[in-house]
């Protein structure tokens, strides 16, 4: 780290701000400047206690660490890809996944009849809420254990892994039980009880970025799954909170690019969330596509008009099989192999 | 709410938009506009489902909703101001409260030296937390129990009721035995669980604003707490993200009036998180009184060389001594009364 | 547009609001909600003021614009792509082009060296400052007239067309007789002042989006120069200021695709600016292919090392020689000719 | 200057980087790390080129600058108070001001009428708009030359100093003849050809800050000016973009308290483009006052109904009146006289 000291210190400061330093593990090196004095400190910030502290002497101005602060998930750490596997399908070594459903279960028939359409369109997990955080109390919250039902029914009529959040530690036993990868949504995304109690469970996890998450928060997230010994972390970028007012959120196609380069983890993009409307979404698949993603995670329902939550952004049966058709050229472009081409799933 | 149809609506597009409207309950008024048509629905909008789901129809362009989505925690609801009953303490009654105290409860001696000091210095209650959401899974995470324990003892010796964060479900029974307020942090703004199971509780809650909340998002995780029967919430701003990095959040002042004129409940600022930085958390105190402000949270530390989180931000005890005279002409001007110099916590 | 009145209006409210919707020639259309009143005015928005105005009446809580303030450079009013013609080169007709090129014109050498890079490597313009816009008045702020000089001749020896930016009216004249397109940069983008002077210079222009501008503001940017007589306006995504510090810029990806639905304009994107950092640029540069742009603008430089600004997201011609084949499969996946196919400019 | 180098950097890597910083006038201090080896650069940064174009390095992560941009408009350059004057008035040097009036000048009776009564309520300057940036090609773009002369008859009939903003060069002659202070307003808080034309004219100058500016970008601005020989400057807080959309911008309070500490120039806080709407703005204004703001500007119209721009943030003259008396305490608690009680403009 570096510590920056405020204009002409006195000796007793510097000596001061050299010996905290070496307290806390670190080797100093002090560099009087023209202008402006800075100690660095030398040793291994990951494993040590921040020198960010000294911030409160009154000589110091600021500190600046000078290395990333997740390890297990980094490309560093381990530069291969992790590859999480669903049941028979790898996710993150090359096949392209598009989990596709509404965003909540509301019936049997309306999932099951979701879910045939999508795997027959392309789509290889099948996503429903069964317990959904709103940010109004009066709003629909989920069929809760009753959506778990129909989500086994409907994974056992069309042999879909199932993708579903948990929004309580209290419900994540039953979620562990029902399906195959457990969602982190963007609300809990630093929610940090669950995200270790989701890790212990061992289970996949699909982690949400945070709506005004930096990217190195996201990463950190991750890592706290990975540091409670559950590396099958699949990243999904659902965009951001912004000034911007014509979309719903900014879908960062950045942190796309950055999370492939900086962790080994798979990672996703949730273009139905990002935008919040139905036109864009196939153009910003695309791009998730180009920009290096390994997979969508988008909201598809037979009756759009009938949706319990979000409807101005779920896509008719009719718009997947056309945003399928549109993204497919893409995907062969970034040297994946589109999931509903491997026949794994008919 | 008011349905704006797309261009060139045809006959058939008009009738199924009423028919819509009339099954979900509300009234529909046809508008042909020279350019475009809209469809005004009449009802009680916070008794009927949103007809939100409208703008899955190919001719409708936008649904927009006119009344607002909380109803207990408003002003038009209950126009008389909450008054939050803490100890022998009211907030929101018209004195103005200073909760002081550091970031982490780190050990005996730290914790009751502050709350010695910062009791002498002004303050009405203690803050401190055992229980720490961190972004780092290698950052401090608090004492947890032990914590509680030594946050009990400063209370008994200083006679200052606690106020200290909840960070998941399963500690809730801890803190209620064992502090006074609860406090949901920015982080967990949005974790509607936990936001029912502390209302639950009946104990006062302390509600940060999430850090990309909107103050409509911020009321309404109000609204999840009176809903389920507790209405003893104080309102916390805490700052919002966004791109000003010279300060860690930006304070949206603004956002104070509009909790104050929107709601009945008592307004806290903390301009510790907001800034992140000692030098200007007076001008923020100064302004948050300004506002509208019933009181304010600040984080003291006898040592803040030492402090094991956020030492950058963190007030000794003479700079909390300053804090406390720089603020009171503006607590005086504001009409209210300082809660320092109502003689009951001596 | 809709007028929503406040709670409990009186009928002298209602008739007073009535009045003046009409006298600004407007029809009103009165609805009494169980809740809340409102009126609809009809009549053409673009063409009458705006009933903004209102808003100022005590009685009147919002007043909703249901149209689009753009006009002729939407797609409604014009569906056909608009094809700006640049030397033998035509934008936004289905061939894809790549600006290319240093951000600032430093000396004869590295220019034209640069030139005939891009130029071999499949730029299809060339791209150079004269005129800085700096955010430092410390820092380099161009060659100035002596710049233009070096990009006429880095024309005359590679045939590119050359695209260079304006910052002040009083150099308009000089860019008009030296460059192919004049630029307005990010922090000109409300300059209504230069966007008119440049509109009747009647050269083709590509409008930067300002670095807080929604999408709708870029659109009303373009609509002033296309109000004042030019067509020939190519928008640029650059990327948006948000919280997230891992990049420059936010590239708003999102943007891109509304622009290409909203208007009949060609739509570039800037990945140099939006990433400022290279080792994501070609993912970000994709991504815009994908998301359905007509063209990127990328800096490059012969020793990026040595670049007077912006060094950090510079490309050296080796990486944009990988650029462009990078970018190339997914250029024809989206169903466009790859300029540097096309012959012309060899 | 900071050098953090990639992890394992070669020694000819290492030799490179300290033989670059050498070349450009700093002297090199490399610290090889546990991890990471950084270069720091010693040398003052103000006087020569900076060294982040040695991130076009491959070996090289990223260069942190230490020491701010700004030099003259800095504390630390000049710690006592810059004090402008204005006619016999004086800003900055411990005397509270209100500018007050319309929006844009719309006729002669309007714009004398509005100067009357706030002058009669405590303004000690008129505001006024002749020459308007509009979002909108199709809305109200001030009256020009016709409205500078009203706000010189205003001044004639009230003793009102005006400000009154610039939008273009060629009208700045115009606006020496004719105002007091000459405004650059957010929309061209980067158009530094109009700052250094505003500097040169010697004028007082109001510099807005841009709406995405951050607080180093505001203050570098104010330098361009004081660069160019013009010290006369007062900085306006007027709010930024962010997420939050109950207000049209968030006004960031804490820049307030920056400018004060970094800068020696006067602060002044225009809460009516912050809230974009009326009923929050004495809230605002004190809060303002409270954070060490030495004025304020807003907008008042005899007839806000009427007002051909921003009608929703217009205060009427009787709450004009109201919010003097608002703040006068708050004015009086922060140590500052009220200009109304000054008795130099009666």
């Amino acid at each position: 780290m570096i510590i920056v000291l405020r204009p002409h210190p006195s000796i007793e400061d510097i000596a001061k701000v050299e010996e905290d330093v070496r307290q806390m593990g670190y080797v100093p090196h002090t560099i009087r400047g023209v202008v402006r004095t800075v100690v660095a400190a030398v040793g291994d910030e990951t494993s040590k206690d921040s020198l960010e502290v000294l911030e409160s002497l009154p000589c110091v101005e600021r500190v600046i660490p000078i290395q990333r602060r997740y390890k297990l998930v980094s490309r560093q750490a381990q530069p291969e890809p992790t590859v999480v596997h669903v049941g028979n399908i790898t996710i993150g070594g090359g096949v392209f996944h598009i989990i596709a459903g509404p965003c909540s279960v509301e019936s049997y028939e309306q999932t099951v009849s979701t879910a045939r359409c999508v795997a027959g369109a392309g789509a290889t997990l099948l996503r429903g809420g069964a317990f959904k955080p709103r940010t109004s109390p009066y709003d629909f919250q989920g069929l809760g254990v009753e959506g778990l039902r129909i989500l086994q029914q409907a994974k056992k009529e069309t042999g879909l892994p199932v993708v579903s959040e948990v929004v309580r530690e209290m419900d994540l036993g039953l979620l562990v039980g029902a399906v195959d990868v457990i969602q982190i949504g963007a609300r809990n995304a630093m929610n940090y009880s669950l995200l270790e109690a989701v890790a212990r469970s061992g289970k996949p996890v699909l982690l949400k970025r945070g709506m005004a998450a930096t990217v190195e928060e996201w990463l950190l997230a991750a890592e706290y799954i990975a540091k409670n010994g559950n590396h099958n972390v699949i990243l999904c970028e659902r965009g951001i909170r912004t000034f911007e007012n014509s979309t719903r959120n900014t879908l960062d196609i950045s942190a796309v690019a950055l999370a492939k380069q900086e962790t080994n983890l798979p990672v996703f993009v949730d273009p139905s969330h990002a935008a919040g409307r139905r036109d864009i979404i196939p153009a910003l698949a695309r791009a998730a596509v180009a920009a290096g993603a390994d997979g969508l995670m988008v909201e598809v329902h037979t009756d759009p008009e009938l949706a319990h939550c979000d409807a101005a952004q779920q896509l008719s049966v009719e718009d997947f099989h056309k945003l399928v058709a549109d993204v497919e050229p893409f995907v062969v472009a970034a040297g994946k192999m589109p999931g509903w081409r491997t026949g794994k799933t008919e």
